[in-house]
């Protein structure tokens, strides 16, 4: 079996996330694949608003770069607001998917409609505009935030944790949902274990994305490189840009 | 490495056809997996509009009774129109995928407008009802009919393929689309060759829908029968329905 | 006056609710109407869900076919999802008009936003989706269930009837509607008494499909067979639905 | 056989118009109909844009007014703009229906989509609007204008006519339309011909909203006064507005 | 510094709500600008409802008419349903605004999502169809209606006011939205203290309006004279409407 | 006459286009309005993509935080992406606004449908994703691209300022619009002369941005800091992005 090397990359500068979302993408992905999980070497330590999406994009950038000269075959953006997704398939020549998109993809398989379960209140109009972008915007029963920051979820008290259950149950109960995403990296871990005792389909967005991108490489299919996702036009990137440039 | 099965439904009665979705099924399917390829016994030979759709869920409701019966991961249902697909999640146990969804969702994941390229212009009106059912309307560039019916796929002219070719490459440079997606579970084996030729994801939806299933089995996702997706009511069928009463 | 022959397909195979229909459509029907109801010989007692729709969708195709042999000048699908429209406009020469549009219809003619009440909770999500097929998303305001089954509302114990009763007494309290869209055939009694209670159009789909198509008979709109509604292929079906075989 | 009373109001001041719409009205009417058809003492000769139908609505309202002190039992607004409609409902007892709505419900129960011919370019604005404001944005296929300004229909030419007729054949062989909505009252009396000439469904509003009209009153649906549609607010109008005074 | 004339039209005929909205023109317009608040001589006292609309579009246009002569270079449609306001486009050779569409405009600008808080529930489905117009549907949180009427504003009592003022505290706490659209012409006072006190934008669109008049001619754009909004036809008007012909 | 400083960042770094940008802000701004034209010191030479847009984002954070602390009253965003608006909406205490935004918004005023002229047709699709933002897709009636880069625009041979004329005039004459967006910064001295030329509105967003910034300011409405654009979350940046640090 030949071997398929995925990076994964947190979009945060958070180590312990970063260990949390590569165990979560090994944990589902097949035999032959290698998970490259990495983050950026400055940025944000979380991803709460539009500010820090903007400073994670330039991280992912830079990894997205490095990961091609690496050759890996797809890359991965571990964060629920898929910071840089279209930058990201510019830069890249292999496939690259976002956990927003790989999460609420994979729960219209699977159910007729689906809740959201996120963190601070403040990231939901992040989800409203993905579900808008996506088109996913009738499928999506409510989003809901458990009211704590990302960081809550690597803090080992199994607070937020309890939180997103709780919010989960809920859900199920008053949305008219079939399944639950999840929506922060941080929570992969939470889906297996949710799935199992609440008996629907909870989703983490970051073991969605692995397989999406394992079968778009089996599948032959990379980012599309006619029309607007070719490759940035060659111009010279100038001052801390300059580590970016593609050419 | 456990084995898995996945059934592909071809919901016309067509062998020849069965055959060619079960050899694109396999080709990408992944080492664990075994594809059984099946068609109703009765039914229509093609399918070519809502008529013909109507009599082929029945029949895909058979086969996913007779796949769960023999035990089967998953399911995808092989013709573009997705026929049934919704009756067949609530029978299902395991997750069930249509080549439609499965082409528009791997389509919008390399590319941000894709075109569609059919058979019967009778028939683009079932893929605009499911750009709308599944979100993707804004998505999806263009829709194209190559004119020729269904089974002149199976003719062995060559004359259907090279009309679907010629309208890629039309579709191409007119649509300011990235990708295509065929819109005939019968074009399966052109994906990989015009991809190659035409150097942009040419997207066929039963290869799609396998790595799909792959996927949710290897997440442990299936489909929610928490609300609207749950098995049908306990209720006899009468007549020639009988065989498909699910308990 | 010259006579039109409407036949009235309930999906279902339940004879009480066959007659139930027949009587409401009578009700409404023009001096020189005649009504068929009529109720496939196999299938479903009661359609509560997608499973159901695609068995009874068949029976409203064969009911279509022997209806057309008797020369019936229009078609009535006497159930909330409309089972089988689509393919039933294929194969009729006449005007056919589901229950759920043409309730729908009237009602934006005389609020600007109307509720539903229906039956299982699970079948909202078909009325979901014929809300965006039929263009009317913006027009509802809500969507209600009474958790009963259909089959509850011919028991006789009228206990079915009350709660829908307190129902639209409550939606017209919320929800801001200005009519109320009953989402049964099987409530098709209940119409005239609620509209003269509550002082607001409480509409049954089956009296409104019948003035339909008593329309559109009396206008000479047929169902257009140029394009995407033309008479199916001429294809042999098979096995048990060589029945069907239009030619 | 009771007899029914229907205002039909042609919004502008062209007594000619209002002969043509009358007898397109007749032709369709049910034997008990009386149909009263009837125009503004005061207004504009033809409607072609948004400053007119401001002017036509009022002169719309006072026919209402009239109509209901008549004891009509419904209205027909028939004008392709539908000027006033809302309006009208909030002063009306009984149903109203304007021509566009009810061409447009029309088509979309014979045909998947439709075209729509009218008269000014600068018409078309008026028509999108109500599309959207209606549901049916997704239901047509495009729009076209002859060109030639409203009165153009009652020159006696037949030019205005022959060009309809021309647009009609073109949108059937270029839009992938099943039906065409003719978007003037004035084209009244070309649907029969055109729609046995072309064998598609060509429909003109005025007869369509007379036999919705007609279908509202025998199932005793009337305006809602629930909510948004209420009588107007007991206000005292000045100045030549006082006529309009509702109590 | 040249000086620009606004005219500023209360489509009611309310003197005392006149100059309220002409004061708040006023209290924002720049130094160079000259504020004209005029209201019809004829119509309503004021607007809460479509047939209340219906009548003040014509006042609408005949200030437009006189303000066309007095030389202004742009015109305020001063009630929150922009009543005419395509009828005045069409009529005005300078810039026309709503206050409705000027307040949802700004809002999108300082806030992700706006609520609006209007006077009577019966008005709620004229924003409603705004938005839906304007394209601002996914940018609303929520509507509210304090249940009293538009003049209750004017009877010094307070108790509208402090209606809207907890109205607009409920709706920040519960709605998920960062703004508030005061939604009528006599709240316009309202803006600033509130502004000031739940330190969110408190958006009143006369001053809004009053600055995109502004701007406009300051950039020189005025409306559109190529296509949809060319003056009316050359058509003469009858009856009281004379008074309105244009030329 | 109060002062009032506004910042217009241009985000690629070219000095010729920060100036062309600078001076079409100065040409409209109001007598008491100080205009700041500012570029950043590092980035992309100009902008042509999403990830192009990437690393404008930071350079317009960059920007932003340092007008802040220059105290001036509100920033434009000059690039028609709108490259960062939302992040810099959490990081700006007062209004912020983008070119794209304020040209489409002022279209809507000016016409009932406008198109938009480009240059690289691979920046349409960022054109498509804005109008959908926004809420303006039915108010756009097409998008045309030059196929030109950014900086023909300043390479003084005035190719691109032809091309973009030729299909202003085409636009005209076969889209049905009224008004023309230019999609370009760098097309801001275009805007007055077509607008003259042609006779109708040509709408350049860097005039109309600064307007909409002037009128947001005179208005007293800042960005709310209620909800999700509130500051960025208090938390330390990491390398060459500690000098966003906003605190």
């Amino acid at each position: 079996m030949s071997s398929v090397r995925i990076q994964v990359i947190n979009p945060n500068t958070s180590l312990a996330m970063t260990e949390t979302i590569g165990a979560a993408a090994r944990a589902v992905a097949a035999p032959g694949t290698e998970i490259l999980a990495v983050c950026p070497s400055a940025g944000v330590p979380s991803i709460e608003g539009h500010f820090d999406e903007a400073i994670a994009a330039v991280g992912v950038l830079e990894q997205i770069k490095k990961g091609q000269e690496q050759g890996v075959e797809g890359h991965v953006i571990a964060c629920f607001g898929d910071p840089g997704l279209l930058a990201a398939r510019e830069l890249a020549q292999g496939p690259v998917v976002g956990i927003a998109e790989a999460a609420m993809h994979m729960a219209t398989l699977v159910a007729t409609r689906f809740s959201i379960v996120t963190t601070l209140p403040r990231t939901l109009i992040i989800a409203r505009h993905l579900l808008q972008q996506y088109g996913f915007q009738d499928h999506c029963a409510a989003l809901h935030a458990i009211d704590l920051p990302v960081l809550a979820l690597e803090d080992g008290s199994g607070l937020a944790q309890e939180k997103v259950r709780a919010r989960c149950i809920q859900a199920l109960k008053e949305d008219g949902c079939g399944a639950i995403v999840l929506g922060c990296g941080g929570m992969a871990t939470l889906a297996q274990e949710l799935t199992r005792e609440l008996r629907v389909p909870v989703i983490d967005g970051v073991s969605a994305a692995v397989k999406m991108v394992e079968s778009l490489v089996a599948l032959g299919l990379s980012t599309s490189k006619h029309g607007d996702l070719a490759f940035p036009e060659n111009k010279p990137l100038s001052g801390h840009f300059q580590a970016l440039n593609p050419f």
